[in-house]
């Protein structure tokens, strides 16, 4: 079944990503949590809790069994929580091999929160491993385009008019600079997210009598996460922060994809976002289908985020419907954020720039963009309000009669101020280049 | 890969549903997306536009393809949708039984939203019988809940306090009272939602020349679908009421189970919402399985819904990333919905009250939750507020001696009220009985 | 104090609504709870439950009161909800007026939510009169727009790219379609919303014993509002309904501004969005200021709309937080909607709609808009596999030449295509003209 | 006007928070604007790139000037922003005092968004001094809190039902825990948050030629705000990443408030949330009124967040629309965020904790909280099946009778267990007191 875009094998490379993805499917899932079944084991053998037999057949099981998802479903609906239908069949295996008293050491002591949220911890360790990859490999890649493009002038855009003349360069480096910060962020949350989740029931680890820290830094150690000064079973704030954090990425990603739709208007032209996806009967189009992505999924985050900040509002020492509103909402979030990167990226290398057509967008407004840039070097040779009068009149004939500023302005005034150098807008971009080493040199740090 | 527990085999019982599931499978999505692509050539073939033989040979061959979905990706997220991989596939099935002029007239003037926006109308128009059905089945059930406790007395709580009584009838009408205006609403919005959806490249039928308006009608019949005035591509009100519906169908749910959890709480116990998920180590525990659902499935679309207004804002005549978060947004929202009436469904006809427990806590509180019944009836023989000040006092000293209110007002006064009669909380429920009446009169209308 | 925009005296215009938002002022929410008091009195003395001396009293009481909020706000504080503070004041100003016995008449058997919920209908049903006015008024402006510009030929643009030709008056019927079934959705959901809430404590009217539903009735007679069939203390759906129709309102404006925005850009240019910002120092910008007002409000209400579905997850028999959820969000959604229909209502009156550059901008293609167009008109006259593969072959050439691809059409193949006729693009508009008749039949019906 | 309760003189106690909203009044917003314009005079000045005199009188105007809001309100309404306004109203002001010339120099080479959005910087940072003070003071309340009922011992409560024992210092510790996170949070994105904002008219400080690091170094040294690497007018991640921290502190104090609802409920009664909303009418109620006021405004701002992340597909160098919708969402969760904390530290203060009652709640279960620890100790002397069986069949029994598990246990065994000693739940509470230990070390670190 194929509700979420994202489990789907038609539109999975579109909307979707299937290297996270792979780590949400039903037997992922299920094998992750029969490790932590088996870690629990071998920290508790250590600890002198269990046995160490009992320790070795669990492991064994669980590193064997690849159980059918279908065949636990019936008792997961019951239970609202697929761990106990795990824990019996990982029981059963080792009873079968190893005799009852070694599969009841199955679980001891723990609760189905520890073991589902550990594995979903663990899983995601590896995703944030393969999202900070792209983050890396998009950096380098908006780089190189900022820096490639300091000279590439074209009109900044304000409220959706151009206004002055940046250059395509400090657009970029202003995609990048956001995504350096998302990483910044990446480093410091982690230490919250990637904690052991290990509780028991209420979460005082009380079944293990006055064996429950040993037994904790225990199976910290086996499965190398910190700990927490508690256990987080009710405290929900690391996973929100965490699709906090997803939404801040697809959020910068989506910035870029707007910018890149609106650049590849036909009337704008400037840029074209990698191949665009065609039209046998529409020869001019060139949808921008990596862009269109971009915005859906940040748009798609933006609206979850929120879920996983009212799941903060879990009920005392576990909420079973705050729980499973984070296991409809987060894996989305990530995969979206997965396959929002592998767009990024791809398009990073494949944008079409075309500066003469920057150039001519420049050109066409007759001198206007440069309105400012004039009413500037005016100041120099008499009082401002002057300046700004004169400026003021030469733009409305501009408009007017289609001739240059420029032009006009050197008819109207006979102030020494060199026109026709003035005229080439790489003059305006004030402390662009500097704004762009500096978002390289934190690009480099 | 099952990203969203929607569409996992382990959870699926849980949080999905199979019946609805089923219409968003991507072979059931492409599969409806040919039936209209089939209904479309018969329908030109009918006003002249393409041939009776190519129509015939069109239907054949769509009616025939089952296609891999997997073997379509690539193309599809080239083109950012999946109707040119179909139509292609489709073409060259038409070409190699009826040739190429025949595959020339396969999607003949049409643009690829109006086929997947169609079929989208298709499945939903089946989805919502299926939901529809359900909904009749709470309510019947509802009903019979609300007529069966009309004399089952129980506390009522306003902002988590016990208040005054109330029935258990009356509070499963008030379950129930929301569900028939969700009922009201389904059939008012179907008109506005269940339209085909026909409009050609830039939504005029350009490419039908004069012959738009009459293969539009025709195409309408052969779907049996309503015709809208003018093609919706780019006003998607219609989707975003439905997820509204969809939403309110939930939340209606979302109280019953909210609801349900308080009352299953071992300190009040009033209600056992089914069998109740165990716990092999803490027998007395019965965890309010479905309920839970109902909560997190309700909370899940509340957080959903504004995606689909967001995605209102599209742009020009079509918008490829609005159109994408509905793809991502309304599928979910309408299995959770689903699966939330399932479960409403299984617990109406599984819940277990104890009208003896409800008894008791009303007992438990002195006859407090009778102070304004009493103040009111001894208002009927002095001034209200000399009645309001006895009651006061008298509800302070049984608070402190666990005496029964109206054992100390019979010693503090000497009304003639028959205070042993009214000790009973049956007389207090003024005009429940009315109110439940009015319900099910409106569900039997 | 002004934390929302909505309520600040300096971005009020520009984002508020005077007229909506006077209806939330502190002093119009008391002195309209104080009309529902009298109203109460006035119902219960000709059910003769309280005296019509009493009743009198109190109406006059509450005409004349115009309470200082600032001194209720303590009081509101400790209760969590303004009305024991209020009927404090109110009860004191009966008992100066006519004595300790008319004043315990004061709020009978009532509760607070029945006055709180009762006097918000009665502010909504008056807002709902303001907004329809405008919707009224947009529908008049939009309707004559769409029929004077027919003939005004533009590109249609689909995922942002140019795609055939229509009409800028199918455009603007396109922006009023959806607002014509929003009307109807009003007129549908008003019986859901504009109702009398009088249910007491826990909503079974039991204080007043069996006069309960009498004194529903007179007191729904003389607040002319409809009964519901109980009590909707707890049943929060209308409340969440309305929302819904807020925000879709707002999102079919927001697509107007978007649409506008768009076709403001410089490089569009071709519809100017009424005076426009100006700027001093860049005189070329003309800020869409209008249609940024409508994309930012429409965005705000759809992010705020689920906070009414959650809302809807309403505890028991009331629940305090849920309720104040709505406080915080309904009103701002309100004002919102108010606003953005000042803004579309001012804006569909000053839209300055350039055809000449629309006509540009068609040419400026050289014919590719028309591609469709060209492959059918050819295939009249061959098989339509050669038709398509003709014009390909010429559009390619077209783009490298920047010849208009009619003309090499015309070299290329001797059928006898009537070229130049076919040129117009207004022969290209197929049933945009019949869209648009069925539109404005719908709004004048 | 009162849209919102943040702004409301009557609900303003009970929602709103004096201390942070009046940070964002019209005036306070106002002012700091042309506080900004004033460091910009003097950064400048001291660049030479207007005169000292011209800095002098500007900083003297702006520091006079007191603009009424309303005034300004037309020219706000018609260019999108409030800042030309202001800046004529303060070029007027220079004017009169120091001529033309240096009214010319007011607000030299900036925009609107720099002045406006360093403005809102200034007010954050005041506004972060005063939630990071209040979070200190609930940290030391609540550390007071877990410290002090180590031995308060409770039922721990898990998806809604009773579980094994816990203590309320150990929820308590829970509550604190993520606070602390929320603290650390905040020290971490200060850096990113709290930045000039200075690129003038498309963020290349074109306007200043090549004094524009100049400016921009003296400008924050002036303000002692830091400097981004570039300037962020369109990157909005340090906007939407502090309304992520809000409403995790939200989320944070919304977990307290549910739990005390709960705990408050007349059935379970083990914590008084302080005085409690009274009823004259119901004596028996205890309206936890401060509870539901921190569940109201965690789900208001969990329902915000998303606004700040769709803000951040901000178009272009500038987006209109994107940057409105921030003011519209960002102060109402600030302030809720204050409000949320008042409310959190009194109620800290003035928690009831019932004792007894919770020693009684956990004996009501005839032992079977504890039967996990029974079945515990019997595995030390047989195997751990045969051990849970016997468990299984007691508490089969104890719920049937009423007797006690541990009477049972000991009647049908005859294992050497102090099922006595065992009975008390205080023995059973594993690891809390470390737990708590270590919270209190990170509370103090």
């Amino acid at each position: 079944m194929t509700v979420s875009p994202f489990d789907s094998a038609l539109t999975g490379p579109l909307l979707s990503d299937a290297e996270t993805a792979a780590l949400f499917t039903d037997r992922t899932v299920l094998r992750t949590m029969l490790k932590v079944e088996a870690a629990l084991a071998e920290a508790q053998a250590r600890c002198g809790v269990i046995g160490a037999g009992a320790a070795s057949a669990i492991a064994a099981a669980a590193g064997a069994l690849d159980p059918d998802p279908a065949a636990l479903a019936a008792r997961t609906a019951e239970d609202g929580v697929p761990l106990p239908a795990l824990v019996a069949t990982l029981r059963q295996a080792v009873a079968a091999s190893a005799g009852d008293e070694a599969a009841q050491a199955v679980h001891w002591g723990a609760t189905s929160q520890d073991i589902i949220d550990t594995g979903l911890v663990l899983r995601l360790r590896r995703a944030i491993g393969i999202l900070d990859g792209r983050i890396a490999a998009l950096v380098t890649a908006l780089a190189g385009l900022a820096d490639a493009h300091r000279g590439t002038v074209m009109p900044g855009r304000t409220r959706s008019q151009q206004a002055t003349p940046i250059s395509f360069g400090l657009k970029v480096a202003g995609w990048l600079a956001p995504l350096l910060r998302d990483r910044d962020r990446l480093r410091e949350l982690k230490p919250r997210l990637l904690l052991l989740s290990f509780g028991g029931a209420s979460g005082t680890l009380g079944a293990l009598g006055g064996d429950g820290i040993a037994v904790e830094a225990a199976l910290a150690e086996v499965l190398d996460l910190a700990v927490s000064p508690m256990p987080w079973h009710a405290q929900r704030d690391g996973i929100a922060e965490f699709a906090g954090w997803l939404a801040l990425v697809t959020g910068t990603l989506g910035k870029i994809g707007r910018d890149l739709i609106l650049l590849a208007q036909n009337e704008v032209a400037e840029v074209r976002p990698g191949a665009g996806g065609g039209s046998s009967t529409m020869p001019q189009k060139s949808n921008p289908v990596g862009p269109e992505a971009l915005v859906a999924l940040a748009r798609f985050n933006a609206g979850m985020v929120g879920q996983l900040h009212h799941a903060m509002l879990h009920e005392h020492e576990r909420d079973g419907a705050a729980w499973q509103i984070e296991w409809l909402a987060l894996p989305q979030m990530l995969v979206a954020t997965g396959a929002a990167l592998n767009h990024a990226v791809a398009l990073s290398g494949s944008l079409k720039v075309d500066a003469v057509r920057m150039a001519a967008q420049l050109e066409a407004s007759h001198g206007l963009l440069l309105a400012e840039a004039a009413s500037f070097a005016l100041s120099a040779h008499m009082p401002r309000p002057e300046a700004q009068r004169l400026v003021k009149a030469a733009a409305t004939r501009a408009t007017a009669t289609g001739r240059h500023l420029f032009d006009l302005l050197a008819e109207t005034s006979d102030v020494p101020v060199d026109w026709p150098a003035l005229r080439d807008p790489a003059r305006h971009l004030g402390a662009a280049d500097a704004f762009i080493d500096r978002v390289l040199a934190a690009a480099a740090g």
